[in-house]
């Protein structure tokens, strides 16, 4: 954990203060565990501040990220009873978006229809950025999308470049765009050390989701 | 995040059943953000398991992990309440363990003190893990008294290995030793790509704590 004084001070006429407030665009790639989990810790810290929180979920399976879904979604009940903490919205590309009339009827069920899902979804963090929906974004496995060209990274960079103010977005996945990672304030990369399927061992609930 | 089939099965008698269930010592290392966030990440999985968690904080300042920690209470107060979820206790060593009659107060404050309240964290560790009290640990911080031989690494490892069934240790840090690493199940680096304060930015609420 980084504490103390920072190695320089850049010399961009903004106070300490202005420029402890800035909005971060943060990058959790690598090879291994550890990206979205670090990514929905980071939403406990957002939580506790009572910022609007919004995760985005760029993947087709409904099997993973349950646990963090119905904990987020839980901290999201707490805020709405006893206004503590934030609210959460939680969108799925898994289930259809579901601020489409008719979630993923159109899209059927192919890379077609994933890529027009994935699209889909972007569009609608495009929206919610311009109108500043929320103050913290998770892109959860947006970076897939962007290597497999269903989404322009170009234009990504873009959006995130003149973003509106009060909005930290985190994304996540392995092989992030250079662009990306150049667009980015804080690029981590999850390293494998040593992981138990090396072992033979599989995915267990709890751990892996 | 990995999926599907293991590289390797391995020959210890055991079933894919019994191998999924086993119980892993997780290790989240290495010199950027992200080795605590990720641990909290994970125990929103273990919460929604209906797992027992434990948090202990081998920290002496109380600035740092308050929003995981206000997020995680909650949660814990939506199990008692609905019982979703599972139970959340949280040790902190910086505001003197709550388990000693009188919390800190024999210790003083310097790095004497310091020695004494970490080893006495870990005793208490040692105990939890031997009656079985949780099913999930986050010994949050915990390389450090390691580190500065606060805490016998050989005597973390035996307990480690010794532990009953059923609990998940997750143990987090810069500079983890190399016997910590030996023992443990799966070990994550957290590796700096780019960070803020490379730039000259300072910590700021909602990303640092």
């Amino acid at each position: 954990m980084p504490q103390g004084k920072p190695l320089v001070i850049p010399d961009d006429g903004l106070t300490t203060r202005k420029r402890r407030q800035r909005d971060l665009v943060v990058v959790h790639t690598g090879e291994m565990k550890g990206k979205s989990t670090a990514a929905f810790g980071l939403t406990l810290r957002a939580w506790n501040q009572g910022w609007p929180i919004v995760v985005y979920q760029f993947v087709k399976s409904a099997k993973w990220k349950t646990g963090e879904e119905t904990a987020l979604r839980a901290l999201g009940r707490v805020h709405e009873q006893t206004g503590e903490g934030g609210p959460v919205t939680w969108h799925k590309m898994g289930d259809g978006w579901s601020w489409l009339a008719r979630p993923g009827a159109a899209r059927g069920g192919g890379r077609e229809g994933s890529a027009a899902s994935a699209l889909e979804g972007w569009e609608q963090v495009k929206r919610d950025l311009a109108a500043q929906a929320y103050r913290f974004y998770v892109l959860d496995e947006f970076t897939y999308p962007l290597k497999w060209g269903w989404v322009s990274v170009d234009d990504v960079v873009t959006a995130l470049s003149g973003r509106p103010a009060g909005q930290h977005v985190v994304i996540t996945g392995r092989d992030a765009d250079p662009r990306l990672i150049a667009a980015a304030d804080l690029v981590v990369e999850m390293t494998k050390v040593k992981h138990p399927m090396d072992a033979g061992q599989k995915g267990q609930k709890g751990i892996e989701w």
